[in-house]
């Protein structure tokens, strides 16, 4: 089955017997009509339903290198700015239809497997690495439109910086033994956003590793016995979209994952027991590069978003007259542009890598990674300064259904909107920056790839500060030339 | 009925007829026992409580200068420091019952009526104003220990600097109709909080006004005929204080209030179509310090109770060796510090005013009010920052009554804390900082007092700047003299 | 006489007898010995050679139109993509030299007088409007390389919003008469940097006119009769390139102009007295996307010279492992990377304008010119917080050439250079960011494009906001289609 | 001699015969007529004669209570609040002289001195301490009103975390040898302020010390033989007090210390070799909260300053109706308030510590000392931000007396200054941010108690959070009891 549709999608969720604990019950019966799941798994559907619309299928799919057949964009192994720049659009079709708020749209975690898969030669020759079985993975989850959710974050158990777990049962998930089928895994894990509506789960390790059994990197179906998702609480509050514009459409869950003994076959395993490999996987593979590609173009999309929403406040309330409202809004389009630009940037400076994927310039891209934890959490403040007293004015629909719809009409409407339109526009903007679902949209974005000062250490550390290093010692020694000159290019 | 416990509270609450709207209906039944306000009733009832109580009856309440009854300190006019000063004492008891969440404690309303009515010499002569009316007013209030709302905003129609309303039918709420009776308002009010569960609502002119209709000062009950209050959606989502403990007990509602042509008699008249007392009242009444007073007091204990939450989560999970956190904590503390200190100095130099107040000096509590707006949204930020993803692994009261309970001690269990103390305490910061509740409480901190840079600009233009500028003067001249000198003393 | 070299450039300045006073004098004899002038003249001319170098000449100089010779690239008109490249590769070789510091090397003011020759169109049948006269001026200056200052500003007398000049003598440069050979003005203006030290000074309307006499736009040789440049204080304090090695070399000198009474022949004037392209030819004209191009690709050999200097401050004192040093280096860096993709991406988006020239998208590099302003003092700051008390430890050449050189020797060597080597590197950064010249460079980057909110305010209505408004719109009323989506792409 | 005129002060100071290095030469002649101390000894001068005034008598004297004799306010043990606050009204009386510009002037280091000696008790039965010795020094200083300067900051040689010198030759100052007759001190230190213009070197050990031969305590006269004081360059550049009204008169100047083996007699030890105590005695002692309490006073008097030079700035050029202007001047009104407000704080909750000394609360101080090095910069950058262009029109005294003088009359006046007045103001707000000078004062501020993230540490873990944990423990127990509440009283 190739690129599939909506219905492909939820079909094949609703099949898996997944064991998923809510609010202190198992799930039974459907995941696709559970309310806590059931507005995501929709808009899900609308994405996939999305790739295969007459206006779209040349954007969101490719030829299948094997078949021949209509494949998702979001796998395709860039090879040329032209499919660097193809990915680039997709990602950002996508994101459209949900305001950017999916960070784990189908197009995030079909990025990750293609860029560890096209690393696969990093475990050639190397100690329990299974690189064939990598890439055979991915090609069957491409041709097959698998989708996917993965878990890095260990339980928060010490954060301190030399902490080694010692606890007698595992904390932590890490094998606990190996048989000649496979291996078991036992411990948790955090922070699987999507967990349970999935096919599958990635599992694999981020660095930081001091002990064997917790290096490996495997994906297992949602289903395998033994594997528990547990929620936390929803965050949709009620089905109506006038009311929960986004929550009711886009909360995607983010769950804990315990591994009760979970059995994990060979041909699910890509690497195990190697701890070297555990701590240089990752960064040296094409990762981080397409990952943040592809969050980058999803970000972007987040703040027109934003910008959107801030300008239609201000239009109904006729505050852009305003010096400090200008000034606020001057700052979110500086933003923006700065986002988009190192999006441009990183595509105009790409280069082909060992790999032969096109490879974004990845300065460019940690530089808007570090820039937009920052400027999504000041944009969202803006917003609330921008709608003040508005955000506290919100009654429901059913306040619109009901006797006092003639006050309402005549005491929230505003400048430019009845106050239909003006309660759907501040209940949007409560939904995007105050309620639990926006707050933790904030919350998601201000560490999405991580702690903000390890960020900070990472570009620091990565970046080629010698070329302007020279430059000082030149100019110092005033010994300009073209030679030294030609080092500082951009 | 002097100083009144909690159910003599709720008793007189039920007893009123108010009408109120909620969720698309009129509230039918005793209003103390309804979701959305049983929480904030019950809570406004222990601090009424409280001050009958043995070990607090003496800092809460003083004896009535008319009776001798013991009344609610709240209601104190302070003549001196000490009763400065125990004003202050009394707001911080009230406040760490609710942690600072409570922005419309009685002890606000209470201060706010006391301001106004010690205020009421400002009336005498002018035209339709009665200063006695509002002595009487308030003296009937401080022996009943009778509880209020307020609503100065008008609805966010058009916001543009010079924006005259000109439409047919009222929007804001102004007088329609005068009588031998009294006045009949029509029109509506934003953001009345804890409408509907108080005796009173009070309705003052907040200046820029430009026509007579709006220019008015009275109060009204709740339950009067044609008065209504329509709520937003409550953010209190359950019972649970495991799972809600600020939103359960302390969501205080904001409401729109709808006068449909409500009648007020001329007893609860104070001042009517007078512009230009309407747009100066407030701003040379009392007012302005003694509501700064008390807010400043209230605010001081929420920091104090962001910080102990802080705290509590970097020793939970041990991250109090990292430099960055401690930077993040010192900020805290430079923050508590400094309201405090300006807190501290408003009664240092508070003197004698022209009504015979004790009252604390302005600037710095002008300069507490510019502050807080910003160091309170940042030390949300703060909370936010160093809990992490401990925020979004939040499973319910629910989760842990359950089959997997298990699980969870084993896997959210911290350094210091098991996992039912931990989890309790990461929910406490969720509902502090990222639950629909904790989001309004930003932003109405946010806004208390006002736009930021009209609080600028006020404080900005009433500061006294001669001094400063003379020291420069004389600067310049090099004429230093101790004349000089001494006009520039703290 | 084409592209000139650097002793041509210091000829024809010596040459001219301009009226320049400085710290009470007139200057008599040769410009180019003055202490004031002698190192900004030494350094322009260091440009002017460089063009004519072999390894540069290709890069630096282009064809004539008219005449096939070889002139200034920053003359170019851009047609093409390629050429605009080429006036970005011309800008910051001639950057490389200065390290960003000169503000009005010749590209600057170049650039601006061939954006607004190549604008003549505009004032094609305006009252008063002589368009050939400019691109006449404007070829003329290209084939002869003339070098050019200009100044907008009016005195600082009062800078109130509605503040119109009445003193009974002109403060403000205007037309007081009008005569068959031309014009004569009177008044004064302001920040001519560079006054004095070039051929010619532009003067032109930057808007905000509302007299007749006010509006103008004409050139005249610095040695024009009655024209007088008044210097600032100069803020080169010494020859030394060891002491002084930014102010020795780059300071430019900022000028009061006054016009006693000048006359200006008709050929030079370009408008008069036509109020209404008096406030719209500056920006109706492609002054402010080539003028913004100059300047941005300027301020990012500054950030690059800037974060050299940082480096190497870590690495001499070894303080690269500290996590607040790496978040510092990381905000220069993120700031370098922004700056630099803003240009990208207005070269990128570059389309043909009305007058046929490449135009680099506008809101680009607005938002660069709104972002620097904030980037550079910061960066400045932090270049201070690295090197901390080793910018007071600055010893003079004369202490090195003196008997306590070993002293010198042992106690000021780091880690990894030795004294002298080190207290150049913290002498460079101290003239950087804490002399005379390195506050004005602060100052004077702060101010480039005007006063911040009015940057901000530009950038708000000049921005395609609408677009994001549709998304919203569309979004509310779930809409989507390939349509609504395809509005909004970068 | 008790209390000291600025004659006797000259005069003691030009006898000595101090081995100072300037710009390559050894200063011969009276100190007190070197170009770059001429200026700072005056203005100190100018202090020490204050305190016999009087009118200032007594404010600035107190009678010994050894002679009777009127001497230094700076010197008093406070044993009372009165006491405390006679102290702080000595400070900003000299203050106001300066600006707040000498950080150096007498009172900071008699201040420390004075708790130096005070704490003599915890020197009292260790290894090599002379508690004895220091309280002889310190009752015979102020007896006789000696001036001192300090030093303890290392060779900035290697910054990184664990580095401990290994070089042959010492760099960082150090015992090299013992005598009976007392220590060889052989090595340098950096940033001693006022240098050569005092009696006194008093050398401690500021903590971090790892080696035996690095802790010791110590004073030694300015011209001990071998002790050499190498001068930075001179920040100030000319005598006119108009054209440097800051720089001419108060540039303190800073010193590297170089210590040819240098003989210290053991009555001027007072500890050696002891390396817990070379540790601990500086944090240990009632040095902190009183050196605070001095740098404070005089901070508050600095932002004064500021502030009214900025008032000043924006009456001249009638910009005060901007809304972004009264926004900035918030910000400094709200930083003065603040750091007035911590200094009140700390004298009302004074209390008696362990050496019988009233000593002010620790914490508002360290809050004022972390908030100053924001505060300060940050009104810096809103002087430039206000004066603008103003900051770059700076003609000098030399030009005002020459023939341009009308044009500079007519083209500088202001609104309301003429051109003299007018230029004077902006000169001095350009001497305060903008010179030499003034950004050396930025950048002293920065760092005055330490670098940010080491004061940021040290409010952190000196800081009672407990009792803010035990609220939040009580609050989630809801135990909320008249006993837990008092534990969080202010």
């Amino acid at each position: 089955m190739p690129a599939i549709s909506g219905d492909d999608y939820i079909k094949r969720i609703d099949q898996l017997n997944t064991e998923i604990w809510y609010n202190g019950g198992k799930i039974n019966g459907r995941i696709s009509q559970h309310p806590a799941f059931k507005g995501a798994i929709q808009s899900q559907a609308m994405l996939y339903d999305l790739q295969l619309r007459d206006d779209y299928i040349e954007e969101m799919t490719y030829h299948s290198p094997h078949t021949g057949d209509r494949i998702g964009t979001s796998y395709i192994q860039p090879r040329t700015i032209q499919e660097l720049k193809k990915r680039s659009r997709m990602i950002q079709i996508w994101a459209k239809i949900h305001g950017g708020m999916m960070g784990r749209s189908p197009d995030y975690m079909n990025t990750v497997l293609m860029a560890f898969a096209s690393s696969a030669r990093l475990l050639e020759g190397k100690a329990n690495c299974f690189p064939k079985r990598l890439v055979q993975f991915y090609e069957r989850a491409r041709e097959e439109d698998m989708s996917f959710t993965h878990t890095f974050i260990n339980p928060q158990f010490n954060r301190s910086k030399y902490y080694i777990e010692d606890s007698e049962e595992p904390i932590a998930a890490k094998i606990v033994d190996e048989t000649e089928a496979g291996l078991i895994i036992k411990g948790a894990r955090l922070l699987a956003t999507q967990g349970g509506m999935t096919d599958e789960l990635l599992v694999f390790s981020a660095g930081r590793i001091f002990e064997e059994d917790n290096a490996y990197f495997l994906s297992v179906p949602s289903d395998a016995n033994g594997l528990k998702f547990i929620c936390r609480e929803s965050f949709c509050k009620g089905d109506s979209s006038f009311n929960y514009p986004l929550s009711s459409r886009f909360e995607e869950m983010d769950t804990m994952i315990v591994f009760d003994n979970v059995f994990i076959p060979w041909e699910r395993v890509f690497f195990y027991k190697n701890i070297e490999v555990g701590n240089r996987f990752q960064r040296e593979s094409a990762f981080l590069p397409f990952s943040l590609h592809q969050v980058i173009n999803r970000q972007v999309v987040k703040l027109e978003f934003v910008l959107g929403i801030a300008e239609e406040i201000i239009e109904s309330i006729h505050t852009g007259t305003y010096e400090n409202v200008q000034e606020k809004m001057a700052e979110i389009i500086v933003g923006l542009e700065t986002i988009k630009a190192l999006l441009i940037k990183s595509e105009v400076n790409a280069t082909l890598d060992e790999f032969g994927l096109m490879r974004p310039e990845l300065a460019s891209l940690q530089a808007a990674s570090s820039a937009f934890p920052k400027i999504y959490p000041r944009a969202v403040e803006i917003i609330q300064l921008l709608a003040a007293s508005g955000l506290m004015t919100i009654p429901t629909e059913e306040d619109f259904n009901s006797s006092i719809r003639m006050d309402l009409d005549q005491y929230l409407q505003s400048a430019t909107k009845d106050a239909v339109e003006r309660v759907k526009l501040f209940r949007l903007a409560w939904d995007l920056t105050m309620s639990p679902f926006g707050s933790r949209q904030t919350q998601y974005e201000r560490f999405f790839f991580g702690v903000p000062n390890v960020l900070a250490s990472e570009l620091y550390h990565g970046y080629n500060k010698k070329k302007y290093q020279e430059f000082i010692k030149a100019f110092i020694d005033q010994t300009f030339t073209s030679e030294n000159e030609s080092k500082s290019s951009r």
